[in-house]
Formats: C-alpha cells, sequence, structure tokens
C-alpha cells in the first residue's frame, strides 16, 4: 500500500512544506454530497502534533452535513499565485483523510480548540454559538507538489514529523 | 428546483464575480476518485459565452481519469486572503457541474482552445503533446459568496450573463 511513499522529508522539503502550511489560511474541502463530488472553503490550523488539520464549521452548512454523513474528505492548501510564474508550479498540499468530530467532551478537545484560536483568535466568540463545531481532519496520505517535477507523496508520520520540527 | 436560485445579478455583484473570475487563474477541482471525493488544483480560463470553464490537464493525472468516469465535478475559485481579515469573508465561488473532453475533433474546439490560450499563452506547448487534453465544465448551479453574509446561488444562465457583460 506505502510502495511509492516518501516516509523520510528533507530540511528543504520540510521548511517549503511548513511555509505553505503556516503562510496560508485557508484550504479547498472536498467532501461528498449526495455522491458527487462538493468543494467549498475552509479556514484551518494544524493539530501541534502535526496529524492532522483542524476546522470549524456551522453545523447549517453543507460540508458539515456531508462530513457527517461520510467522512472521508479531501483538502487542498495552494500557495498564492506568483504573477508571471506558470500556475502549474504553485506549490499545493493535498490531503485525503478521514473528519470526525470534536465535540468539547472528546479527550483531545482542549488542545484542539486551542490549535484553531491560536491561528484564529478572533474565533473565540463563534466558539459560544451552538451551531459551530469542531472537526479534526487526520490524512491517511499527504500529496506535496512544490513545483515542477516536485512531487511527493507522504505517509501521514512523514507528514507528521516534518510538520513538528522547529523552523530553522 | 430553482427556488431560491439568483436569476438576475446587479451590477456591483457582476463585477465583483467578474473580478473574481478574472483576478484568478487557479482553481480547486473536486472530482470522484473511487467514490470519495478528490480534491486537485487546475489552471482554468473561462468560455468567451460565459457558459463554463476550461482546463487542460494530462491524461496520465488522477483528476483526468476520475473526470472521464464520472463527469460530475465541483469548481472552487477563492480571492486571495486579505492579512487582518477574516478568512470567512473571501470571496470565492463554488460550482457543481458537468466535466467534458473538448477534442480537437469537436466543434467548439478552436474557440476552447483560444479561451485557454488566449489566458495561458505559454500553455500552446503543452498543447503539441499528445497526453494532455482540453475539458469543459459547464455548471448546473453557481454559489457565489462575496463576503459575510453575501451569498447567492446562481442559475447558469445568471452566471453567463454577468460574464459576458463587459467591465465597466
Amino acid at each position: 500500500m506505502t510502495s511509492g511513499y516518501t516516509r523520510r522529508v528533507n530540511s528543504e522539503q520540510t521548511a517549503a512544506l511548513r511555509e505553505l502550511l503556516h503562510g496560508q489560511r485557508i484550504a479547498s474541502l472536498g467532501t461528498l454530497r449526495a455522491g458527487e463530488p462538493y468543494v467549498s472553503m475552509v479556514p484551518f490550523a494544524l493539530l501541534p502534533d502535526g496529524s492532522g488539520f483542524v476546522i470549524h464549521v456551522s453545523q447549517l452548512s453543507s460540508h458539515t452535513e456531508d462530513m457527517l454523513e461520510s467522512p472521508r474528505v479531501s483538502l487542498l492548501v495552494v500557495a498564492p499565485e506568483t504573477p508571471g510564474k506558470p500556475p502549474q508550479a504553485v506549490a499545493r498540499i493535498a490531503a485525503q483523510g478521514r473528519a470526525e468530530p470534536c465535540p468539547a467532551s472528546a479527550p483531545g478537545y482542549a488542545a484542539t480548540r486551542e490549535a484553531y484560536l491560536s491561528r484564529f483568535p478572533q474565533a473565540a466568540d463563534i466558539f459560544e454559538l451552538p451551531d459551530f463545531s469542531l472537526f479534526t481532519i487526520r490524512p491517511s496520505s499527504i500529496r506535496y507538489i512544490g513545483g515542477f517535477a516536485q512531487a511527493m507523496t507522504l505517509t501521514p508520520e512523514a507528514f507528521a514529523t516534518a510538520l513538528r520540527q522547529e523552523p530553522r
């Protein structure tokens, strides 16, 4: 199953991965809606142990309904476009993973909430509303494309290790 | 089926829609892959009559395989993040639609190719390669979110009309 997977990421790749995920705050979330793909925008944060992503979504929104019905999701984070540079060369990360609600009663709730609020402090007010929920998205595989001919598929462990590393 | 759909877009909304779609060159494409959503990055152009999007993809890539197997796709275009602005306020357009290959033998091929190359002139070389194909994506419904409390669902006709209008 993991043939072709990159299990160890070098320091340059680690820095590029971290720069992309720490520099961007929004992702494209793919959910399954009535058997069809549905892509929506979500602000995201990172779990401190590098095991995945955290999102905070309204229970009234379509993607939340979708994730509760079918937890398999896809998340894409893309670097900003650079004028004059071919768009195919833009760095991006696509994760296939599993979305799970993280209610206030869950063991990891406090740390997950803190991870989200450390990136989005202004979301604290929204946490007071009853119709918003935290979800974690834990990847089963991660595709990182740094530019032309710079693609690799990471195991969740290699991804977590890269994210846990302190910036140089 | 179309209750709640916006059939006419005012001039301010038209300008904002056009600015978003003409200002961005890359989209997130959601396809169905082994029954799960799969999101990838694609450069896109617009069909001149406003009826949809054009993409140019490698036959070796996963999303191309997916579209040939299951043509129902989702396409999301997001405005750049503004530092200091809440990420939820970022303007975006999400289209649910149908992807169709546009081979050189198709009646609309020349105009579709021209639409793509007028945005991505450097892609001309790639058109010489045998393993790249044009696809059109024609939306069945379009969701436009201009910011907080500025969401609307457009019919394909309203979307096409907005895109065809000359900039003010």
